[in-house]
């Protein structure tokens, strides 16, 4: 078994590496960045998350710059996805797919970091949920889009899903691999639902701009 | 009388309230947003301001996430503002006097923290309206909205006055639910003129943009 | 000699005019704004890269709330830029120069105050370019432009350069003003290439937006 800081650490980085690819694969997409701007945007989106969560919960400085292998990772998945994008660059569904599985790993090591630094299970899914979403809505402003985490029903709550069974085995003394991966599974399965199903939250009676 | 602590705490609740009704009901009116996105947008408005002064000072983790009932202040806000929508959506002067009225509690108690936390004088003062200012402009940024703090010349000045007098206030020893009361009139009053009579600041000879 | 405290304090007030100058300059070109969101956009300019370079080691207060001096020049540098407006609106080279400037005084700066906190040489590149990207980087956040960081080619790259040359000066115990000044001259000169030839990094094969 993985003991739990190294737990945390392996799926940070997985999580790391999956937004870089996403981060970078978005710049090639949706702007014209070169090799720069799209590695650039790997690692915000890589990077954000968790830096505003080690900001929140006083672990400065953050894991990303007391841990080298934070920055070699997210660079690489930058430089692996500005390699691949001729091969890549039609398919929108893998950028969706990365997202998912960063925001599901991030929601686990959000809220996992958080009960270690002492909050409560409540601050603690919230703030998975914002580790999660953080380095993507980081990224959307940069590049001037309305953040995903506004405008997709089932993009703030499969987070926080994901976030709440990660406290909930905290709590009941099961968490280890198998919660986490179960944990992030779920959360993973919900933004999927949302992303076929196009499935979005309530709206208000009379929904719409008015200016 | 409120202890300095509790007065801090019930004019930084109040003040969340009323954020977290405007993000709301400006989720609402100005975007497609569903019941997630409005919420989401709702604490954005209403903590983002605080989170920014308490990482400033140094007070982590922020009161948002030490004291769970800033969660549940905002969070219920935007619920609020969600239900009653239908009634509220063709007013914008409840936007704007929330708005304002956030603005003027925040410019209190984030010089008021800032004092407490060892803070100058002229630090405290910027501090406060930063607070004041904060979440609004996160909740302008992510909905691509150019901030009131920048285009609007009676926006940050009112926080400004609000935190001075805070400031004043505390250096003379009389500071406590009476003048915080009446420095968060200020601000709210001299905010008040500038929407009433769409006042602005001093322009440069030949303003205007120019590419 | 100045003493390695007063020489980050020189370079970075000096790096605040700069950027505050910059700040306003672009105020006022780009958006209409009035005199408070001239000096606000010229503060969050010159101030937003140190704040953030702060947050991250742990240095808080950031040195802008702790120094007031930080306010000081930032606020006269919005203010000299409006008062000027009139005789700078029709010249962009001033705002890249200034904006340049800025970026090599910060990048040094920032390098070397994350080596003096205990980051690794790495993180204190890193950190240094983050320092020197971060307010402009804000700017543009705040007035609706994609962050020149992202796509400019030869703007993350100098910055780079001139926080690496920091560092590598530091590490073989040679830095002081003549190093300092050698980095950030470097970074500056790798910048005015870009702007004079405006030359970018490769783009991938097939570049371009495709929705």
């Amino acid at each position: 078994m993985l003991s739990p800081p190294t737990l945390l650490l392996v799926l940070d980085l997985v999580g790391t590496f999956v937004f870089a690819l996403d981060g970078a694969l978005t710049a090639l997409r949706t702007a014209r960045l070169d090799i720069v701007g799209v590695v650039t945007l790997a690692t915000v989106t890589a990077l954000g998350g968790g830096i505003i969560r080690d900001l929140i919960i006083g672990a400065v400085p953050p894991a990303t710059f007391s841990d080298w292998r934070y920055l070699a990772v997210a660079t690489t998945g930058g430089l692996v996805a500005f390699a691949l994008a001729r091969r890549l660059d039609r398919l929108s569904l893998p950028i969706s797919l990365l997202d998912a599985a960063g925001l599901s790993l991030f929601a686990v090591t959000g809220a996992s970091k958080a009960l270690d630094y002492g909050l409560g299970a409540g601050q603690a899914v919230i703030l998975g949920a914002l580790t999660a979403v953080g380095g993507g809505t980081l990224r959307d402003v940069l590049i001037r889009r309305v953040p995903a985490v506004l405008h997709s029903g089932l993009y703030a709550i499969p987070a926080l899903i994901g976030a709440a069974i990660t406290v909930a085995a905290t709590r009941a003394g099961v968490y280890g691999l198998v919660a986490a991966v179960a944990a992030a599974t779920a959360c993973f399965l919900v933004r999927l639902l949302g992303i076929v199903f196009n499935l979005n939250a309530p709206r208000p009676p009379r929904a719409g701009p008015r200016r």
